[in-house]
């Protein structure tokens, strides 16, 4: 898989490794690259202008498609950069890129996630937040 | 992405879910799917018979792709089938099922994971060891 | 500090290493002690006959000591042992004993917690509910 | 237990709450707790000026003891201060405040660890290090 084209980044988050990040080979488990998406993902949501989450609808992780790029050492600090690819009717594409934030030609990981809203009573796909469809489009 | 077409199973772990795994959305959290993975995958290498990481070789993981198929409840038990979907000179890629233990037909994830062997020293693909090739094709 | 002086055992929890329990030191790291014994205290508490939480009236952790006597290795499984040592009007103290599930001569942590039950609202401690007071006094 | 008679502080790290340190009760976890010390510890160690680490001689965790005074929130900003109670032949205690890094009156946690030398292929416990003793006592 060939790293997204680039379209606008939505959001950058700063992110600090910490030791426990690392297992016993000595790198950062790779595990924990998903917890760096999903701190980067959730500030992103932070930062959207208007409701995306209420009790009929909520956003859940519908897939996962990382690539490991190159191992991240402890201590480091990351960038992590989201980019929409894909915006559908109930769900999006968020593709991101992790580089080192000291050396952004360093690669670490590429990939993307999809994510879905749902109701969760029923268990039902259900239409994005008009916050989340303006916030994704826009970048 | 569909399951994939089942060649003969190469192991199948059992697991608990901790409390732990659930995050504040009370299900599993989407990072720890990729831990039981893991250890699932290191309990088989474990019953390979035969030598498969030296110093100048050792398994790294290259891409992972997960399906989330439902959510993932504390407490239960979780039975993770791995099957080999391609052995090439360097690397293989394990298909998994995370299915209930107690109840084969409710799936909680499926996808695969890319391992490649490498020289450690030199960052280089290397060979993958005869063991792992027997334990892989024989499966 | 020593090994409590053991009353009768409240509980025992069986639990399975996982490799990522490990860290870069290649032992179990120490804050996943405190993990193993949250799932042993939320196993005891699922087999208290009679209810032991709802809105007013919750449990939290209001202390935590640890002994850590020898590293544990991955694989391996865990036996740990829950005692009540003392009970109070709206806390009690749960001590443990971690030891190998093969061989209980084998002592890897000893030490407690303090549990008080509160209300979540006003953030006050509520007295113990009586489900608990003869789960932990019956022991 | 009280907070420890402050001493000059050794070393404040900063750390920023990730929402995967929550659990399920929408709280920083209690074994999260020791992670953020472990951090705070280790980036201390990085910064004494000289060696305090080789293969005969390394740091482990003897004993822990946490108050945990309020709940964590995400997100959050922690400012984790380590001081010095006492400095042994081979151990020392280092106690510690978390507290809120935009306000240092909300205490979070205080407590102590004890940490050994010893040398890992006796495992008996050697002298510290005259870096360690330095960095500890200068404070």
């Amino acid at each position: 898989m060939t790293a997204p084209a680039p379209p606008a980044e939505l959001f950058v988050a700063r992110m600090d490794v910490r030791w426990r990040d690392l297992d016993a080979f000595n790198h950062v488990n790779n595990a924990t690259y998903l917890t760096y998406l999903e701190e980067a993902r959730l500030q992103w949501l932070r930062h959207v202008p208007g409701p995306w989450f209420d009790e009929r609808s909520m956003p859940v992780l519908a897939a996962s498609t990382l690539n490991y790029r190159s191992p991240i050492a402890w201590p480091g600090q990351l960038a992590i950069a989201l980019y929409c690819t894909r915006l559908g009717t109930t769900s999006l594409t968020l593709a991101h890129r992790i580089v080192d934030a000291q050396d952004s030609t360093r690669l670490y990981s590429d990939g993307q996630v999809v994510m879905v809203w749902m109701d969760p009573t029923s268990g039902k796909p259900v239409a994005l937040p008009q916050a989340i469809r303006d916030a994704a489009a826009g970048a």
